[in-house]
């Protein structure tokens, strides 16, 4: 079989690229990664030859490409479809696809205001309008799934769906947005798998600043 | 089975809405509809009941709940596999799903300057900053679909895929934003698509006027 290729961008700011980095790494799915760190310009130059998008991250598996953190997701789980990438039945893989979509839609105001940023000591912003409720909505999913299926993460084992709210784990950490002992207990759980860890080390380890993520 | 029910708002300006009912009417998938025309506040308390999300569409299959357009194609690919939602061969599979995710969480400056309208008359309005490139990045999408696969639709037979631009359709038409011929062709190909007629008819022959989607 032809290898897969995840084309990412730095580890410490690339809240896309985390996606299916660690919906892959978590699985034990085997794939090679390239790391091109964002330029000081809008657009890689190396991210359009990769991407129809222009934009990371990008998978490569023979002539294929794939695009988009949860099409990548998507595609990954049907070539390792014993991988566990999706909850094995039926209705809690429509919850996970469904949570998992409205993360990849949603909450603007959050993502906007609190960029994903490993390395970022602990501290709050102000936030502007519309963060409080895309915090309280996504307190609200994570309750809601952790309940029904008992934890430690949102399906149980670890999933995609953990892998697409990964990023919030971050962000709620570093801009001290949430207090409450349910969401503290699953954004531990986050942070002490060793995908996250890994992840995280290498974060940790890059040179480069980009001074537009440093909120 | 249990009969699967699609609460959508109404078909003149729901875009999510047209989504998953035009991929479901298109590929002859039995359900029932339940159209809640938006109220005059910012949310209906029927969407309340009937969706974590408190937004439409909404899919009721027995107990479960599936919310976001895109999860809720996914939800009735598998329990219809043998309807033909999602291209048949991975790779198309894969190039659709990549580009249904890049319409579900991207094209923000085309989405919020033009919404749906189905029944508005032709008429270009002054575009503000994203909405060229929006425009352009979709044709280019088409494009490329379309020369792959050869048409009419974007692989071939209608997918999940053409529904998810279906909403675009409507805008590039309403706003007067495109001109090339083969954007025009499949533009065409959509607007006479049975499941397409059947929607606009209805959608031309409600009585509600929504004052913040009349650009």
């Amino acid at each position: 079989m032809d290898e897969l290729t995840l084309y990412i961008a730095n580890k410490n700011y690339s809240s896309w690229s985390f996606r299916p980095w660690i919906a892959m790494t978590a699985a034990g799915v085997p794939f090679r990664e390239e790391l091109i760190p964002f330029g000081p310009g809008a657009t890689h130059p190396r991210f359009l030859e990769l991407s129809p998008t222009g934009r990371v991250p990008v998978l490569h598996h023979g002539t294929v490409r794939v695009w988009e953190s949860l099409a990548i997701i998507e595609y990954v789980a049907e070539v390792y479809p014993d991988a566990g990438l999706w909850p094995a039945d039926r209705e809690s893989r429509s919850l996970a696809r469904s949570i998992s979509m409205e993360m990849l839609s949603g909450f603007r105001a959050l993502r906007g205001a609190c960029p994903m940023n490993l390395r970022r000591p602990i501290k709050a912003i102000e936030l502007p309008g519309g963060v409080t409720a895309d915090v309280a909505r996504i307190e609200t999913i994570w309750r809601d799934m952790l309940h029904r299926s008992g934890g430690p993460f949102l399906f149980g084992a670890f999933s995609a769906a953990d892998a697409m709210f990964a990023p919030v784990v971050n962000r709620f950490s570093a801009y001290d947005l949430v207090c409450d002992a349910e969401t503290i207990a699953y954004m531990d759980a986050m942070r002490t798998h060793p995908a996250w860890r890994a992840w995280e080390e290498a974060a940790l380890a890059e040179p480069w600043i980009v001074p537009e993520d440093e909120a």
